[in-house]
């Protein structure tokens, strides 16, 4: 399945089509393309080029390596993550090596190399699903992720599937129709709170 | 200037182009094209569809209000930013809308969309340069922004310009040679620390 933004602006045809199914094919992802993943997350920017991202892959093809992974997802996650044929579980270091000094930015430069590594999926023909709901204590104990590391989110990856086989209300989300705010609500001006006219213009 | 990545896996051209430049040209970004960046952005994904991501947008064509967003800057940064022909701060709200719970996600969902802006950037030829050096208190103080939203980084965007314009040291850092991390270094199987077989083959 396919679901694609529905654009007021032209935008690259790999951002257009990015989207968080629920449904994921049978179908294992070749490793050499869980390699490009990684490296497009490897080349993002972050502050200090500290790359504070760790990854955690587990493929279905290690069942037992999977299955360590999928039980750090909270239930709702894991009932169609299971599916898919890969997943990565996100860590952040929180300070900067060089100095021990806090790194306020952590987390938004994982979000740079995980949206990297996403539109690097797109490009492959597969789907990516981000969590948060994430049961990080169990991540910290299964996995002895040390202190000065913080595990942070989770990403479900493979190829797309008909959403006919999804459970009812899963279902149900997966064919709503996509939504978010207009621009004039999130892109200001000079002043806080008013539309740049920049976006009320066309 | 170009100065694409040195991949050892292959990934999407417009990943390998996406580079943090310090040399911006004297050529405005055109309207449309500044809509386009702030679309891709809008279609990211966030935990919740919360988009707790804002944006301030400043472009040059209004010289005060530049100024504004370009005093907000730490000063090496405003060194070579004030000749990009945008800037844009980003804000994010750090709870739900729905129920002010605290979003632990916050900052990597800006980062999500932070990323789709760039993407979309490399893909018409312009370069961004993100920024965690701001002065977040005084972005809140001189834009007025509301305790329940926290500035967070600055973005400079423009076309390449030749780096030989650029004082002696800060051409230095654009001259050097991009670095990363060895996938083997961040990308981990089931045991925290050792690197994934996935990417110890190839």
């Amino acid at each position: 399945m396919e679901k694609p933004a529905t654009t007021d602006h032209p935008i690259l045809d790999v951002l257009t089509r990015r989207w968080s199914p629920y449904a994921f094919a049978d179908r294992p992802i070749e490793p050499k393309k869980i390699r490009s993943l990684l490296e497009a997350a490897r080349w993002s920017a972050s502050a200090f080029n500290e790359q504070p991202w760790r990854f955690i892959v587990a493929t279905k093809d290690d069942p037992d390596g999977f299955a360590k992974a999928l039980a750090c997802l909270v239930e709702p996650n894991r009932a169609w993550a299971q599916h898919a044929p890969v997943l990565i579980l996100t860590v952040t270091r929180p300070t900067f090596t060089r100095n021990d000094k806090p790194n306020r930015v952590h987390l938004h430069d994982l979000g740079l190399a995980a949206q990297n590594l996403i539109v690097q999926a797109t490009g492959m023909d597969l789907f990516a699903h981000q969590m948060a709901g994430v049961l990080l204590d169990k991540v910290r104990e299964d996995y002895g992720i040390p202190q000065d590391y913080e595990p942070a989110t989770a990403i479900a990856i493979g190829y797309g599937a008909d959403p006919a086989e999804l459970p009812e209300d899963v279902r149900a989300k997966e064919e709503a129709p996509r939504s978010r705010m207009p621009l004039s609500e999130f892109v200001f001006g000079d002043n806080w709170g008013e539309a740049s006219p920049l976006v009320t213009t066309s």
